[in-house]
């Protein structure tokens, strides 16, 4: 059960009908799960701003690097151009060439593409060597064809599925989740959706519950320093027409939604987020009629809710991620679920 | 009474002696407080990474902007040279020149300055117009001077202090407050020192209980965007030997115990951090003479717990800030400083 | 004379009908020299984006940092918020407080700011400390605002005037240089308009040609280091509707037509571009009616001819400075013009 | 013949001995060059910063991203932890992952990385569409793997070989170009190299001398765009002991080589330039012993001639790989050499 069915409401703001990042109209999800044998617990999670040829109709994107240790392709011309032209893709670190390999060739083949010979696929990762044989690079370019094509406006699912199956997060089992927050009309009425691949350490902490003390599990405190490192990759919807400066500024109030989760960001984490806005008043053509581009954006001034929205669903999102994730095995090794039963009465009487 | 004197303990790890950005060897602290008439509520707070010739003995320092809504001098050269060479002001938003040109002069007459000719005055501010009459700019070159003259290796003091002694923070009284942590021996033994100047707003959250939903006093509450802007102004010192680059990623930490305050880092929000070392192995010498500079540094991979201490840090000062500042009446508005016996019950039982 | 009128053309693409920043529709300058007795060289140089009430109506804007040994102010919230609010003043290092005071202060007082209480005062400079007593800080505020005052559409000064009264470049003596570029009607018919204040070194190229080599006067040839420091502020304006992203694009290409002159953009340089739009369809209003804007902006892939523009217009600012500028002495210091006769044979038969 | 053997002396410093990048001690080039049937012109260029397991004793490294319309991989990690793990990879933009999977597996298989299961890639690109089958994606791993295998200390091949078979400048054949400079021992003695490949357009400048207006082929000349775009890929190598903050401001001083062969950096340009130093004293271990690393590096002020050495060997590397690259003929189109014959006139009696 997501945190919300048991009574935690993280934040002040209501969520959209899904509480996903699905509920952005337009935005596909899938995701592909590998699990094989003792030790293959990995997957692929793809994000597309929407159904038509990405490509073609480019979106507005940025990214912000809240700590670099990490292998994320495709940052650069994202920043430069603005722009984000194929779908996200997440996996594990070591497969980040595989699912760009998958990502140009789908797009090179889309309709309409046929002269294409630049793409900028961009792909996150997060480490899940823990519970899977990162080394030996099991997913296919099948697999993350499968992600992309199986992606529906619909989809919700949470937990060890996709590129969240072998995650681990504040030395519990974590993955993917998502959350999303409806401002009310006189705000503008836009929705901010956010999908995370959480797979990084630090104290937890829920809804300011300080989880990671009460159950005596979090960083330094038994001087291990091995569970706070990892990553977490944070991915910002919005329907709300953005530039890419403020798509940036987005993104980084992301950045403080996981720092309320009692995330440290440590040296060893790998944490992105890639913000992007699907309002169709500025796309981006590949194909220009005109010199010019007419568009209308949010003011500054008006961006402040946004950005509050950006912060709750992000924590909403990672802590989801946690309460959806079960327990896994692989290598020998067990992550467990975190200990929702356990936990709960601390959430008793409290805000 | 700081939090702490009341039993709320933010974070896991010890504090220093004085719990204060004093407890970093060397660092030295002072503050001008300006309150005159009815409308004058403003002053000056001077931060020295330490006692001797800073232009001479430059010391390793980065800046993180966290939202650059704000007038931080001297931001380019620290990040280009990776060094700072003066004090570090603190001070409202319109006096800014001021505090550069005292800056200036008084690095200009001391003593082996005579032939500078180009100074870098490192002049940070927020902005305390609710309160004080900011445009009339009243603060004087000798108000920054004493700040300077007057700083001490162990000023502890908070609230409505020097340049925070206008300020508001989520609809109470903001100012100075400041924290440190102290490292164990085995992670290196070092210290991390913060001190803010906070005039911020948001969903107040005080070492996780939601006391601004508790309050019924937030952001878009009661759809008044006004008193979410404003700005924090954070410093962090640590005498652990470190590099430009990894100060940049400690100024970066302490950008998300902002967020742990329930900072939402509005649009109009000036959040800056700037991080100093103070380690004397790490100095840059004015005169050089030799070609290169022997340094011992520390290595990425020991990063991870310098960096919680200045989340723990900073999150801590903010709150010492709001539980030190006072009411303050001045224009003929009130800003009631936190309720504190008010909100002293939410925290029983908890963590 | 001008180098073009000596029939030294550089680039490609013609010029404006001035061959200044005053070709951009709508953009004053003003210069105020400050020459007294043995010791001040030096002044203050205003560029304005349009003849209004620039807080009012804000110009899209941006900041590139070629090398940030300089004290700039105001760099940061012209990032984040993409727009610039005041006029752009130039001066020397240690007058940069006290032309910010007089930009808050101008600000402060035009009709429609009385409830302002936060200015981002922008301010440039180089060092004049060669030729200029720059410790005695001889400029006040009534200099900067005659500046401001003085400003006009029509200005073309080069050389030693406003903020290029002291300054060296290349050893030879430096100042203000402008020039512009007008795209033709296909490519979009807009103007790029660059204003510089040259104090900087390298080994000199003037249109390709090897000048400091001939004149046996460059870096390092005698292993003298001083002449090579000192900084270059670059202005670009532009009627091309450009957001902040591409503002920022095109100011990095300034940095390139520096580049061409032979500049070496030494350690201790403090060269940076701002890039603003005048174009009246992308400006920013302070009080905003509603809550979105609508821009109609050039579309990336239109870009290219300006940034070729802003090459051009860099370079033959900066040689339009050297050629423009007069000997000059002060302190009992002599600093050469340009021996533009001795030069000009090599240009022959040259392009 | 390059331009040096033909009396064309770019610059004023003296060269290394073999005049490339292989003159910074321990540097080894490798390329693959792989030409079939019609279609078919491709490559990769393999750049070691040592002959050692570059993942267990890493190099200081940066990137400064000149235009961003690329595919760089792996730019942030360098960025957060200023270093380079593995080779650095050239090759097609759309063999970029196939390069990463290669370099992914070559460091995984070396000795002693058997735990290692997060390896940063570093793969560069530029677009060889023109004359190169690139939506067919021949290069395979092998041919990376050899790329990298082959590579050698004393390597000094340029034109069409490696990543630069089929790449375009000015209009004429690309390449990869290689040179280098050294500092007097009274500046330090270091040795500065660089390694480009070449494939943007502009305006051709060699050594000063105007030579894409005087042969009538630039841009805009004809209003075609197309030439214009394509991309530039530098890599700078020094065995000066430099941090990753100075290495980054010597990368910023290769673009600015750039520019003075004219190139203009267009909208669809991916320029970046990577510099890392092998000097031995400065190398970051794997597996760390001592919680501090010590280091002598070479101080800011003395940073200038290392400057100057990267705009010069910049400069000349792009030259060199201009003069040569041969002709080349694919898909029925077939790109010239620079014609050297023609132009060798133009610089008769210049410096």
């Amino acid at each position: 059960q997501r945190p919300r069915e048991l009574g935690i409401e993280i934040g002040v703001m209501p969520t959209g009908e899904l509480n996903a990042i699905t509920d952005v109209t337009g935005v596909k999800v899938g995701h592909t799960t590998l699990i094989k044998g003792d030790s293959v617990r990995t997957g692929v999670t793809a994000i597309l701003a929407h159904g038509g040829n990405i490509f073609q109709q480019k979106v507005p994107a940025a990214v912000f690097v809240g700590n670099g240790f990490g292998k994320l392709a495709g940052s650069t011309q994202i920043t430069e151009l603005g722009n984000l032209e194929t779908p996200v893709i997440l996996t594990n670190t070591l497969s980040v060439p595989t699912a760009m390999n998958t990502v140009i060739g789908y797009t090179l083949n889309l309709e309409g593409n046929e002269q294409v010979r630049s793409v900028n696929a961009v792909v996150g990762e997060t480490n899940d060597g823990y519970l899977n044989d990162i080394r030996g690079r099991h997913l296919t370019e099948e697999d993350v064809l499968m992600a992309i094509k199986t992606a529906s406006e619909t989809n919700t699912e949470e937990g060890n599925i996709g590129a969240g199956t072998g995650t681990v997060a504040f030395g519990y089992k974590g993955g993917i989740g998502t959350s999303s927050r409806k401002l009310p009309e006189s705000l503008g009425g836009y929705t901010v959706g956010v999908l995370v691949q959480s797979n990084y350490g630090g104290v937890l902490q829920i809804n300011g519950v300080q989880v990671g003390e009460e159950l005596k599990n979090f960083a330094f405190d038994n001087q291990l320093l091995n569970n706070v490192d990892g990553s977490c990759m944070i991915i910002v919807a919005t329907d709300a027409p953005l530039d890419s400066r403020n798509l940036e500024r987005l993104a980084k109030r992301a950045f403080l939604g996981l720092a309320k989760t009692g995330g440290i960001v440590s040296n060893g984490s790998g944490d992105y987020i890639i913000a992007f806005s699907t309002a169709e008043g500025v796309r981006i053509p590949y194909q220009i009629q005109t010199p010019t581009l007419k568009q209308e954006i949010v003011h500054n001034d008006r961006m402040t809710p946004l950005f509050m929205a950006a912060i709750e669903a992000t924590e909403e999102a990672i802590i989801n991620s946690l309460f959806m994730a079960e327990t896994m095995t692989a290598n020998g090794r067990t992550i467990e679920q975190l200990p929702v039963e356990e936990i709960l009465p601390l959430f008793k009487n409290r805000r």
